[in-house]
C-alpha cells in the first residue's frame, strides 16, 4: 500500500473534521465534506453483507443531505443529546481511476441530559474518495454498523 | 490545514505519551507534559459552552498538577483500578503566535477490581501546545466531558 | 523518538490491517501478519504485572496460531457475532538490534445477534515487530487486558 504521506494524513483529516462537524452539530459543514453527486448510506451489518438493500438512511446527492439536515433540525421531539465520535484503523488505496478507497472503524457514544455516556452504534466505514477543487470529498460512504439493535435516535447521520 | 508532518506525528506523540503516562500511574510524566504556567481543567460541556467557571478540576500551574498528583497518592479511600484511555480525532493547527492549537475526541475506559471493563468519561481535548527546549509542551488543556454524571471517581486527571 | 515517517505509518497500516482481519474474520490473513517463530498470548494485567505465567491463550509459533483458527472454526457452540477493534496511542521505538519496540491501547466491541453492542475486552498490546520478505511482521505481540473478568466467548484472538 505504497501511499504519498501527505495523501495519508489528508484522508486522516477528513475523517478528523467529519467526526467533529457531526460532534459539534455543524451539519452544514459536515455535507460540505461530500461531493455533489455523493452517495451516503447507513446499513445494518447484514444485509451489507447479503447485498440486501434496506438503509436506515439512503441519500443520493449532497442535496439530500441538506434536506436529511432541515428534517433533523425541525424534529421537534428530538431530544439534545451530545454524539462523540471515535474512528481507529484508518486504510486507504488508490484505484486505477484515480479514486481512493478506504475504511475504518468507527464508535459513537451518546450522552443524553443528566445520563451517563453509553454506547451508541459501531461499525466500519466504507469510503470513496475523489479530490474536487483541491479538496479530498466523500463520493461514497457506507456507514455498516454492528447491531441490528438500532436507537430510535438514529435519525442524524454517524 | 498544511501543516508539517514530522510536527503532525510530534503532536500525535504528545497524546500517545500523555494517555500511557495516566494509563500506568506515571503522574509525575504526565505533569512534565506541561509547560510551568500551565492551565489544565476538567470542565463539563455544558459549563463550557455557556461560559460557566465551574470545573471539575483546575491547575494553573505545573505546581499545581503535581500537588495535584500528591493529593491522588495520599488518598487511601481511592480504590486501585485501570485507567484505559482511547484518543481519536487528532486535530492541530499552527497559530500566528507559534502556538499550536488542537482538539482531540478522548474516551476514558475503567476497570476496577473483580468487575468488567466500562465507559468512565467521554469527551474532547481542547489544547494549546508551545515549543520548550525543543519539546511540545501542553500550556493549556482543557477536558471537555459530555455527561454530567460525573464519576465520584473522578479525582485523577483525564 | 526520532522515527523515520514512513515506517510510522507502516506500523500503523500493520495495527489497521490486524484489526480488519479479526473483524472480518480473515484469520489466516490475521496468523500472516506473524512471524513464523512468534509469541502470541492474552495475559490478564495483574498476572503480567506480577510475572505470573498464566495466559488465556499463549501461542509459540505461527503453526500455533493456525491451529487455534482451526479450533475455531470446529468450535459449534461458538455462537456468531460482531468484534470491532479500536486501537488508540500507537507508540513505537526502534532498539538497538533492529527490532522495533510498539504498543497502543485496544478496545475491542462485541454484537451478538439481535442484540446491541457492548464492551467486550479492553488494554494494551505489548509489540515486538521485525522486518520479514520486506514487510513489517510481528514476532512478538502481548495482549494484556484490563478486566480479570473474562468473557467466556474469548477464544477468538484479541
Amino acid at each position: 500500500m505504497a501511499m504519498d504521506v501527505a495523501l495519508r494524513l489528508e484522508v486522516e483529516d477528513l475523517h478528523a473534521e467529519y467526526c467533529a462537524a457531526l460532534d459539534e452539530g455543524r451539519y452544514e459543514d459536515w455535507a460540505a465534506l461530500f461531493t455533489e453527486d455523493c452517495l451516503y448510506r447507513i446499513v445494518p451489518r447484514d444485509n451489507h453483507e447479503r447485498g440486501l438493500p434496506l438503509a436506515i438512511m439512503h441519500c443520493e446527492s449532497r442535496g439530500m443531505l441538506l434536506d436529511r439536515i432541515v428534517a433533523i433540525r425541525e424534529t421537534s421531539y428530538y431530544a439534545p443529546r451530545t454524539l462523540r465520535h471515535m474512528v481507529s484503523g484508518i486504510r486507504v488505496a488508490a484505484e486505477a481511476d484515480g479514486a481512493l478507497r478506504g475504511q475504518a472503524n468507527y464508535l459513537v457514544l451518546q450522552t443524553l441530559p443528566e445520563q451517563p455516556t453509553t454506547l451508541f452504534n459501531a461499525g466500519r466505514y466504507l469510503d470513496t474518495m475523489v479530490r474536487e477543487a483541491g479538496r479530498l470529498r466523500l463520493k461514497e460512504r457506507l456507514c455498516i454498523f454492528d447491531s441490528i439493535v438500532v436507537p430510535n435516535s438514529l435519525i442524524v447521520p454517524i
